[in-house]
Parts: structure tokens; sequence; C-alpha cells
């Protein structure tokens, strides 16, 4: 199937630059402030991988299986552009609270010179300019309002998802007792699945007004589980992926963080290996992680993974064959998204 | 005229706090992250003066001219409580980034034990909540995508304002080249006027289907001017109010702050003053500090306040007299809110 090509998508990024600068302009905002945000918005929200922006075009493409008009791919386009800058005000406000030194192999935003903490206010212009732009391109589009309340349930979601991470894995206390599978899947779930995969589809639905409730429900009981599997591979990646495919050492044990792995490793431990986990997860020591690592080997969770990657993607082409087609949606969308993340190695 | 009442105001916040928790319930948020949230509600958006929001049902009272039905009631106090929700946004943020200490004589929530910037995701979970109310309340209201659009605008106004504020007079950084008074009116129109004055009205005139453009901009005109009004006297307190009676000593000087009387200082020093000014503003030091104090004496600050005071108030009073009544405003709204500022000392 055709895709977006990525210089067409950024080809339409500068408009939207000047959609919210010139928004501001109009309020006179001085010069100064004009100059921080348009940096502010640079830097953040381009650069990527834009697999989120990209899908919400390829999605239009899928469901109509006709070339789209210029229109609809303008229009497609900046709606993938709004996922981005959802994206961007949650990385630069997540790197903040994760205290994180780099982000796309730049310092990340907050650690530049003279920003620091006024990154805050700067993630929240980020989220402000999805709704000017909505309001600016949108306005009267039948979808208008589903597509504002479609943005504000994601940001909720996913803000709910980051409070449970926050809290459940702390970087400062490790206490194991405190994580479990239950709580993992909710936070990969709203963390992560809903602004990742649910929201571009269902956003190309809205503005092809094929967002039925049957639709809709179809999509998100697919994209879930995906976004989830999509997850753990993150997980299994970071333990077991090549660093010099992945382009990054894995860091998951030493940070405490709540993966799939360890949820794993505490449902199979017995009291001994519980006992060394307790000791070891979430340190800054190679030596420790290794006895962590060396667990996960005991507990063969390889093994685990593979077998719940062949269980969960099993389900999921099965509700990809059983799509029900007559109300315009396509079982090419969900098996584009399928294709791209099955055994991936990156 | 009659006023909602504290107690009665404050009766309907419980329900609506009920409404955020079981909307995340429905999503299974685990327990821990229920409780947190509940807190972080619980001590941001009650517990300051209310202004905001009884000002809702207060102008939703002048404007009717008779009593409100329960339902109006409700409706109202709720838009009230999502002003209150907006402050409590801004104001968890902004003391992070301020790095303040307390708030409403509390620690800042960001000092509270084991918060530190987890803040931050729940400063965007109390704005999060104000579209969540909106839709379970609001979503058959003629006037939803008005009040939805109300605070977006209304929100990326003050972030505005924030932006500006922020970058204009940064604490560690002292530099009164960069300040100016439109630079002063930009930051006080935009960081305070919309959103404590414009948006309590507004909410109201949607509310009540008499959102005429006519009846809006008269509205702006008035309360634009009059939150300006309101800021400039924020400023002159600091320096000249009794401490005993505002109940805090004021330290914009010494924080250097970009505030009305600096900024008329600037306008009106020669050439040595000026340099005092540069040398003594924004220091932690209490000698430098009463050397930009003497200087605010010789240059009479008091008198230009008074006599703006009172060619400001000339002017709004004015246009209060001039409000076509025909469409459904009423002047009575206006005269409230300066009745309850002017000549205020505190």
């Amino acid at each position: 199937m055709s895709t977006t090509s990525r210089a067409d998508f950024e080809a339409v990024f500068p408009s939207l630059v000047e959609d919210l600068l010139n928004h501001a302009k109009k309020y006179n905002l001085p010069e100064n402030a004009l100059q921080w945000f348009e940096k502010a918005i640079n830097v953040n929200v381009p650069g990527g991988k834009l697999n989120r922006g990209l899908s919400v075009p390829d999605t239009g493409m899928a469901l109509l299986k006709q070339p789209l008009t210029d229109e609809q791919f303008k229009h497609l386009c900046t709606l993938g552009w709004l996922t981005e800058l959802l994206q961007a005000f949650f990385l630069v406000s997540d790197d903040i609270m994760d205290g994180s030194i780099t982000r796309r192999g730049q310092p990340c935003w907050y650690r530049h010179e003279g920003v620091g903490l006024i990154a805050i206010n700067d993630a929240f212009m980020l989220e402000s300019g999805i709704y000017v732009i909505l309001k600016k391109h949108f306005r009267s589009h039948p979808a208008y309002i589903d597509l504002v309340e479609l943005f504000h349930e994601t940001t909720w979601q996913t803000e709910l998802g980051q409070l449970c991470d926050l809290i459940t894995a702390p970087e400062d206390n490790v206490n194991l007792g405190n994580f479990s599978m239950d709580k993992y899947m909710f936070i990969v779930t709203y963390k992560t699945a809903y602004y990742s995969f649910y929201l571009p589809v269902a956003l190309a639905l809205h503005y092809l007004q094929l967002a039925t409730p049957k639709n809709l429900c179809q999509t998100h009981d697919i994209l879930i589980p995906l976004g989830q599997y999509f997850q753990v591979q993150d997980d299994y990646l970071d333990a077991y992926g090549d660093p010099s495919v992945i382009g990054k050492i894995g860091t998951d044990i030493q940070d405490n963080k709540c993966s799939w792995l360890i949820n794993q490793a505490l449902q199979r431990c017995n009291e001994e290996q519980r006992k060394t986990l307790d000791a070891a997860y979430g340190r800054k020591d190679a030596e420790l992680e290794a006895k962590v690592k060396a667990i996960f080997k005991d507990l063969e969770l390889e093994k685990v993974y593979h077998e719940y990657e062949e269980s969960t993607v099993g389900d999921i082409r099965k509700k990809i064959a059983a799509i029900d087609e007559t109300g315009g949606l396509k079982k090419e969308v969900f098996e584009t998204f399928l294709g791209k993340i099955y055994k991936r190695s990156k």
C-alpha cells in the first residue's frame, strides 16, 4: 500500500507554526516571547520518528482506498502534526519529571541554556497549540467537537498513566511490593497505547466521518492490545535487544522501571530469588544489575516473552480477520500497524 | 444585590470531586493513584479566596434579576469551580517555576513530602478535570463548544502572559533594559485579567445564552481595564500597603518583578537615578531595596498612582454608564466588581 513520505508530511509543518505565531502576534505578544515560542516549537515538535503523525494520513489512505484530495491530505497531515504536538507536550514535561539528560540525541529542552523550568510553561503552550490549530482548520467540520473531545480524553488518559507510573516506580525509593502486572498493564495502556495507537486512527475516522461507535470500538479493541504489545516489546528489547541496533543501552533495571520483565519475574520467582531482586533491582550498580539479569535468565523470561508475543499477535490477527468492513473500516489499517511492529528489533 | 454565600458555593464542590474520581475509577486507575489525585485536588482547589469562582453565580444573579433555579445555581457554581480548577492548574505550576515556598499559608504542593516534580503532572490533571466536568454537565447545552473554546482561549492567553513574565523578569538576571510599560501591560492583561475578570463573566453570559458578540465585547472592554487596574493596585500595595492588612511583606523589588512601580520609575528617572536602580533593583538586600524605595519617593510614585487610579476608574465608570442593556447585559455586574476593588487596602 502507499504510505505518506516523511518529506510530504514535513512540508505541512511550517504553515502550522505560522498559524500559532500569527495567533500570538494578534495579541501583540512581545518580540522576545515570540522568538522564544518559535524556538520551543522547532526544537521539540519535529525531529522525532513521526510514527504517530504519519499514521494519520496513512490511515486515511487505507480507509479511502483511493488517492486523497490535496485538501484531505493537508487536513490529515495537520491532525498528524497535532498528535506530534501532544507528544511534544508530554516529552518536554516527562523529561523534567524524570530528570532526563538527552532526548533525540540533543539535550532535553529544559536543559538548554536559559530554559530550565520555563520549559513547564512551554509544554503547556505546545498543548494549547493543538486547540488553536483545531479551531482554525476544523471549526466548521461536522466532527469538530469530537476531535476536540478526543484530544481531551487522550490527554487525560495519558496523564492518569503517567501519574500511576510516577508513584509506582519512583527512582529514589525501590519497593517491588508496589509493582504488579495489573498496574503494569494500566500504565502501558494509559500512558502509551491510547495516544500512540488509538488516537491517530480515531482522528482519521472522525475526519472522514467514519467514526461510528462500532468502528471506534473495533479500532479500540485491536489497537489497545497492539499498543500494549508494543510496550512489552520495548521492555524486552531494553534487556535483550542489541544496543547497536536499538541505539541505546537499556537502563530499566538500574532505573527501577516497572517493566514487563520484572513483573513477570515477580510472578515466577522463589523466595530466595525474590530477596535478590529486592536487594538488586533499581540500584545504580552494574554488578547488582547483572544479578537481576541472571534471575531473568534462570526464569527463562526470553521464552516467556516469545510465548506472550505469539499468543498476543495470534489474538490480534484473529480480531483483524473478524473486522466488519461494511461500515467503512478496513483490515489493512491494522495489518500495516502490526506489520511494522511484529518481531521488530528496534 | 444578593450574592452567593461561600458555604453554598462550597457545597457544590464535593460532587465535582466525585465526578473526577468516578471517571478515573471507570478506567480502573489503581487505588494508590486515585488517593493521590484526590489529595492533589483537595489541597490545591478549595481554600483560596474563591473570588473568581463566586463571581460566576453572582454574575448570573445580576444578569437575570431574579432568583436562580436550583439547576441554574448548581450549573453556575460548577462553572465557577472550573475557574478555580484553572487557577489551581496555574498556581501549582507557577509555584514550581518561581521556586515559591508557601501558598495560602501552607507549603506549596510541590514541596509536600514525596510530591516534588510529580506536581507538574498533577497540574495537568487539574486542567484536564475542567473538560471532564464540562463534558459531563454541559454536553447538551447549546453553548457547550463556546464554553470549551473559552477555556482553551483563556488558558492560552494566560500561558502567553506567563511566558512573557518569565523571560522578561528572571529572578537571577537583572536587566531593567528588558522592562517596558508595554510589556508590563501585556503581562498583566494576559497573565491575570483574562482569566480572573473576563472569564467568569463570559462563562455566565454563555450559560444564560446572553453571549452575543456585542455583550461579550462590552464585557471585554470594561473587565480588561478593570483587571489591569486590579494588578496595578497589587503592585502599589506591595510597596505601599500595610503588611498587617495585606497579610504579607512586599518582595517585588528584591524579586526583580516587572511591576507597575519600577516601570513608572524607569519612565521618570534621571540618569543618576537610573544608575542606582540598575545597581539596586532585584537584589536580595534590604539596604539596596531601601535605595529603590527612596527613588520611588523622590519620583512621587504614590501621587502618580493615585492620579492613575482616579483617571482609570473614571474611564471605567463612563463605560459602565454607557452600557447598552437592551441585549440583556446589566450595569450592576460591573458596578459590583468595581465596588469590590476601588480603593481596596488588601
